[in-house]
């Protein structure tokens, strides 16, 4: 006799849920070899019934609503993205007794806090492995491997859009809108390209990996957001002469000061050296680096997006999640015990690398020198090179405030001395 | 009130044990906040009383067998090492009911499959994270995350003295003799190098990995095993021309031939092009590359060993088993439905280079072609220097099975044209 099903319904049958369909279809036996029992799938929600010949018509329903509180319904996973209808939906399933799996990395930056403190009290699981980084195994990592640990600092390339177009830019030469046209032709950008060249997303993911590694709640609006349409190439150049090279990079860290630890999360381009382990990812591949107390440095690497790798991470939650169900328990969840503040970016520790063109004659470095003094910025490297009348400046900074940092920018910006402020970025992984 | 306490017995207190009981007392309110109880340390079973100042007394015993059985332990950590006493502590343990958490790689290799069938029979977890690649989060995506995928393949780096001493060579020029020397020097090699240069420590954890990944009972003795001592500068030189550096991996593979599915797992050094995300794992540092049907490639990067990071991932699996007893139910163990035969590395696909030194004279690249055609071995790229009288021949094969590609070699030596054979080594990751 065989044993009763685990019943799945499925929210959304695009590029991710059809690679989901299929996935399941595919790997029919080993799912139910590894799950104690076959898995089913006994509804798929749409918006127009008459776009998805790979599925039984009887399956399909554009009524998401009445699916998600199905009796014969044991999980629901929901790839449909945004904030509503997913929000609604995930709430009913789950007041009606349903775990969730989850792709929705917007929704789960926006209200996580919220919606695992509804699952909680309905003692149901709430899994979103796929939301961040796609197939890379990376916040069950986080959330149970280093659960014994001490995390300090996360530090991730999460959009593969931005990493595409940044690794051609140092590949190349290319200027910022040259790259996104290549990236375009690729399919690795959208139409709109905002969402991931503005830091959008990646601000989103942060906001997950942030809470999950310092047990806080942290959602986007904590997130300091810069994009890389700014990123120059004369950035790139800047950031070459110094061996590094120009990234996106999510970073969580947990900062000890006077006034006790808070957790800073930012997303921004900076210079890192090529010697770094995230240096070398390029193309669309997503990276993210762990420092923790015990463990020293981590990476995990791997395909960000993408229908099958995000499918992949939606199945191994899958199978948790029903072996939870069958267990009778759920598993861990989200922990926010620690509940550090928020750190503004102003008061975040950051380092900067500034190139300059200044009048080449005496007392221009005393008076750059000056500038920095003024705002308790020390200096760690700096690099002359004369030409004529005029000479460049390059100059690397010791860890400050990064609101200090940008005054004393600005503060330069207003020297007659400074003829032109060629590069300003910051520094990380040194 | 405090609810009551998991309470923890520590079998050794070496490098690892130390670390262990360090964080349990460090991270002590953390662990309570993870897994919702106080975690006590109730003993620590040491060969000597005497050499434990960092432990309280009471704590204390030499009677290990008692221990592991006591009515007031939880959950026990062995950090022993090796087959006896080890594997009958374990064993009492599971059978009195309590969970287990292990570094133990040679144990687990050996015996896993009999331990896990005696954890399933007693509802008992037996983790062991700490085992393989040290804080690398590993074996859980591979056992949990990646559970709704197909793996292919994981190809490792995990053995930190030999990655050291391969580093060096390829940084230096020095021989392997010099190499091992300097590792001494650092700590990074033991007295009797054998279990790391002679790739046994490597097999031990190639076997667990092939186990998880292919849900198929590996052991150490499936594993066919090739150290790094014949590596020659001669072989690093030859590695360098073709872009590539040479790298000890552990390598688990399923292989799909006319007669079904099969696994082969192997450690043995290889050339890989310096492009592949192994090639820059430098120093001591572990990394395992995995392919996934719709995962795709991923890697896991970090610390292979050491007191600390050893530790961490024994704190991981602590929490896992302390919240899965609180939750009545045991975690998914391993899974072994798959049973694939191993196959043996005779037959197993591999590719070769080869450098010759032959005589210059016409006919000597069509013996040489000839030889490879007489066993079947078709040839992918060849390379011809000439120099006076004699002349080098750089050949690297396409896929053939490793038993074809040795008869080559071997005929190879013995062709009257081919004066020396100056490098052989598989080559990976192309």
């Amino acid at each position: 006799m065989t044993p009763p099903a685990i019943r799945v319904a499925l929210l959304g049958h695009g590029v991710v849920g059809t690679a989901v369909a299929r996935l399941l279809a595919s790997q029919g036996p080993d799912l139910a070899a590894r799950i104690g029992r076959p898995v089913e799938l006994v509804g798929v929600a749409v918006r127009r019934l008459d776009r998805h010949p790979g599925i039984a018509p009887e399956l399909l329903t554009t009524d998401s609503a009445t699916l998600v509180t199905r009796e014969d319904v044991d999980i629901v996973i929901e790839v449909i993205g945004g904030i509503e209808p997913a929000s609604g939906l995930i709430r009913s399933a789950v007041k009606a007794g349903k775990s969730v799996v989850s792709a929705n990395k917007v929704l789960l930056a926006d209200e996580g806090a919220a919606l695992h403190a509804l699952a909680a009290e309905s003692g149901v699981d709430l899994y979103y492995e796929a939301s961040v980084a796609g197939a890379i195994p990376l916040l069950r990592p986080l959330r149970e491997s280093l659960a014994g640990d001490q995390i300090f600092r996360v530090m991730g390339i999460v959009n593969g859009t931005t990493n595409y177009i940044l690794s051609r830019m140092d590949a190349t030469g290319a200027s910022f809108a040259e790259a996104l046209d290549e990236a375009s032709d690729r399919g690795y950008a959208e139409a709109d390209p905002s969402a991931d060249v503005d830091g959008f997303d990646a601000a989103a993911k942060a906001a997950i990996l942030a809470g999950l590694a310092f047990h806080t709640p942290v959602s986007t609006q904590d997130v300091h957001r810069e994009g890389i349409s700014e990123v120059s190439a004369a950035d790139i150049r800047a950031a070459k002469e110094m061996g590094s090279t120009v990234k996106l990079l999510a970073i969580c860290e947990r900062v000890v000061g006077p006034e006790g630890e808070s957790v800073a999360v930012r997303v921004h381009p900076a210079m890192i050296p090529r010697t770094h382990p995230l240096a070398g990812v390029g193309d669309a591949f997503n990276a993210v680096f762990v420092e923790a107390a015990a463990a020293g440095e981590l990476m995990f690497y791997g395909r960000g997006a993408g229908g099958e790798p995000t499918a992949s991470a939606i199945l191994g939650d899958l199978v948790a999640v029903a072996r939870n169900r069958l267990a009778g328990a759920a598993g861990p969840g989200a922990s926010a015990y620690a509940a550090l503040p928020i750190r503004p970016m102003a008061l975040t520790p950051t380092r900067y690398h500034i190139s300059l063109d200044v009048a080449d004659r005496a007392g221009v470095l005393a008076a750059v020198a000056n500038e920095f003094a003024s705002h308790d910025v020390s200096i760690s490297t700096v690099r002359q090179d004369g030409r004529g009348d005029e000479a460049t400046l390059v100059i690397v900074t010791h860890t400050a405030t990064d609101s200090a940092l940008a005054a004393t920018v600005d503060g330069l910006r207003s020297l007659d001395i400074v003829r032109n402020v060629t590069s300003v970025m910051r520094v990380e992984g040194f």
